[in-house]
């Protein structure tokens, strides 16, 4: 063969969700827009916070241009680095310096080097169904094996027999998504602490680290007030890969960060893993105005009172009208139960009513769909109809 | 080891360049500024062309924020990838789709995707010395084997004589950049066409393709009116690796692109080759403000009159001076003996000049620094006086 078969393959089969999507413009202009009902993408559906448009113009009006677009460090530049910094530190029992900052373009290239840092050859990463599809991706690209372990199908909570069972000599990480894409659910503080037990005693057991890497881009996502466990809080060996992508809806931009926590074992080898690592794979220096951007706007947040009616009206008609799902206490997915039925044929079936929702077999869980409802308020709204005559053939 | 180990050495060894940048920040705290004469960086020292600030302030004031900086498609917009493509059609014996284009976080970027698009695990790359560093970086990150050809050290061309010698049967590919750095050599129709007989021939002769990928952020930073040979146009199974950071001077953004050759063999199956390496090191969707940007601006390029200016007069100087340096055509680098001594120590006496130049150990030649005349002209012109003194040491 004359190039890379997994990259070949990578790129030959076009996602699920990148299918459906692709379905929903062509009907779309078939029947018109408001007549399908497209919950395929995890695209933000609120603008960004004002203050984000008026920096970025500010940026632009006084800053000297060559300093603007100009190369920062690699890492990043320490006054962005200083607001990432001084952000989490408010989450954090202990201080983060940005020294264990290093900024990066968006939450893809976050788990991309972070695992290329840790992970070598053969080693085993635990990902909790469901999961993100594309961990599989990232971690095969660090030549890491990729271990599922099931949720308690009750809450989708950590079923911790099932993890403990799938944790080997080989396990070098666990990846956590909370709250979760595809589920919206939030791991619990006890959820935390029982996972860290957990690693610490399996490290110990194993003779070596078990990194807890927590992709967190939906962490400010939350509803209820609830509030996201900060992982550091609780296991010292653990890397946090976010992204600004819903938090300022600014997910085209790819401006995020890795932390590393200050207590992990060795953390200045750690450290520099994350920096070698992003030098492996050509991240370094990540986009330049908009990391000038986060300098400036590193602690707000969209308004998420849209998402939050759009997920209320949802759950409440949804399970009135007999589907199953766990109500999300954050980012804007619902997971639904697909009757018994496989998830792709109930896709299809939905298909039928205008409703696009994504089987979520490839996030690693069978008989479910994810609703992404971050859209119009009018689309929720007017999707219902749909979706009760869809429950009714299976009722 | 709980880490990678290949990430470890490559984060904690900083590079010569960066080295002796903070040297350079330093010592110009201590005497002033103005009395150090830091040719160290390839950092553009131009500003971008009034219409990209313009451009840029006016997507911000007049687009729908969402989908400004909204998620584009993987490879890039459509609207950017045709205006790539229209730029490169005017370079072009026959046409380019937009649909051979992947939009990239810059250089960096497109060389790693492009490389694991490629390379399988043993494959050799065959790199030209002086070559930039990190070519052995990306290359090593895809699995491949780097293979240095040296090149004529009277013109730095390419040796043939060497180049076929350095080709086996593992051979994949080879990485011209022309204008290059460290020379500011533009390589001349006579060399591309006749490397391009030699890939013919070795790839015939050892039964798979050998492909070209060009590495071209200078392309446009030529003097004389000299334009460089667009390698598509004279080899098939090329791949065109391309940055906006200097011909828009906007390094810091992360833009750029890669263009495979439509007359590739297989080339659909090259293009997907590029999105699925792409996916795996977590590079979809590149800046999508900055995409926009490019959408309007592909064609442009900086005023490169102050480089010219800053070559003409050091060129003419150091020669004068007893230095000897090819001229260089392009980029904003020239190429410096050593007059016979070891380049780190040769660097290090510059230093004493308040000097700082960039040893090229690094970049594959023995014996040469590098200067990055991409300063303000009185840095040039008040640094004139130390390198004279520095040459009187040797001459």
């Amino acid at each position: 063969m004359d190039i890379n078969e997994r990259a070949l393959g990578l790129g030959s089969k076009r996602s699920v969700i990148r299918e459906l999507f692709e379905y929903g413009k062509k009907r779309k202009a078939e029947i018109g827009a408001d007549k399908v009902f497209d919950f395929s993408l995890g695209n933000p559906s609120v603008n960004p916070p004002e203050k984000v448009q008026e920096t970025l113009k500010s940026l632009l009006l006084t800053y000297d241009p060559m300093a603007l677009h100009g190369y920062t460090s690699a890492q990043g530049d320490l006054s962005t680095r200083t607001a990432v910094a001084n952000a989490l530190n408010k989450l954090c029992d202990f201080e983060i310096s940005p020294n264990l900052i290093y900024m990066t373009c968006g939450a893809a290239a976050s788990l991309t080097v972070s695992l290329k840092a840790i992970i070598n050859k053969g080693d085993e990463c635990v990902v909790f169904a469901p999961f993100f599809t594309e961990y599989r991706v990232f971690i095969e690209n660090a030549e890491g094996e990729v271990v599922v372990s099931n949720p308690d199908e009750k809450t989708f909570q950590i079923d911790f027999d099932d993890l403990t069972s799938k944790i080997t000599e080989k396990t070098k990480a666990v990846i956590i998504n909370s709250p979760n894409n595809p589920s919206g659910v939030v791991y619990t503080v006890e959820t935390i602490k029982k996972l860290s037990d957990i690693l610490r005693s399996k490290s110990e057991q194993i003779g070596h680290t078990i990194f807890l890497i927590s992709d967190e881009p939906y962490r400010e996502l939350v509803y209820n007030g609830q509030k996201v466990p900060f992982v550091m809080n609780y296991y010292d060996n653990s890397i946090v890969c976010y992204s600004y992508s819903k938090s300022l809806s600014l997910p085209g931009e790819r401006i995020g960060y890795i932390a590393v926590s200050p207590k992990s074992n060795e953390v200045s080898k750690l450290y520099n893993a994350v920096c070698g690592a992003g030098r492996s794979l050509g991240f370094v220096c990540a986009p330049s105005l908009f990391q000038k951007l986060i300098a400036d706007c590193a602690d707000l947040t969209v308004d998420i009172t849209a998402y939050k009616e759009n997920r209320d009206i949802l759950y409440e008609n949804l399970t009135a009208y007999g589907y199953k799902c766990v109500k999300p206490d954050g980012a804007f997915y619902l997971l639904v139960n697909c009757f018994g039925l496989d998830a792709i044929e109930f896709s299809e079936k939905a298909k039928q009513h205008e409703i696009l929702v994504v089987p979520c077999d490839d996030f690693g869980i069978k008989g479910y769909v994810r609703i992404a409802y971050c859209v119009s308020k009018d689309t929720i709204v007017n999707s219902l109809h749909a979706f009760r005559a869809l429950a009714k053939e299976f009722i």
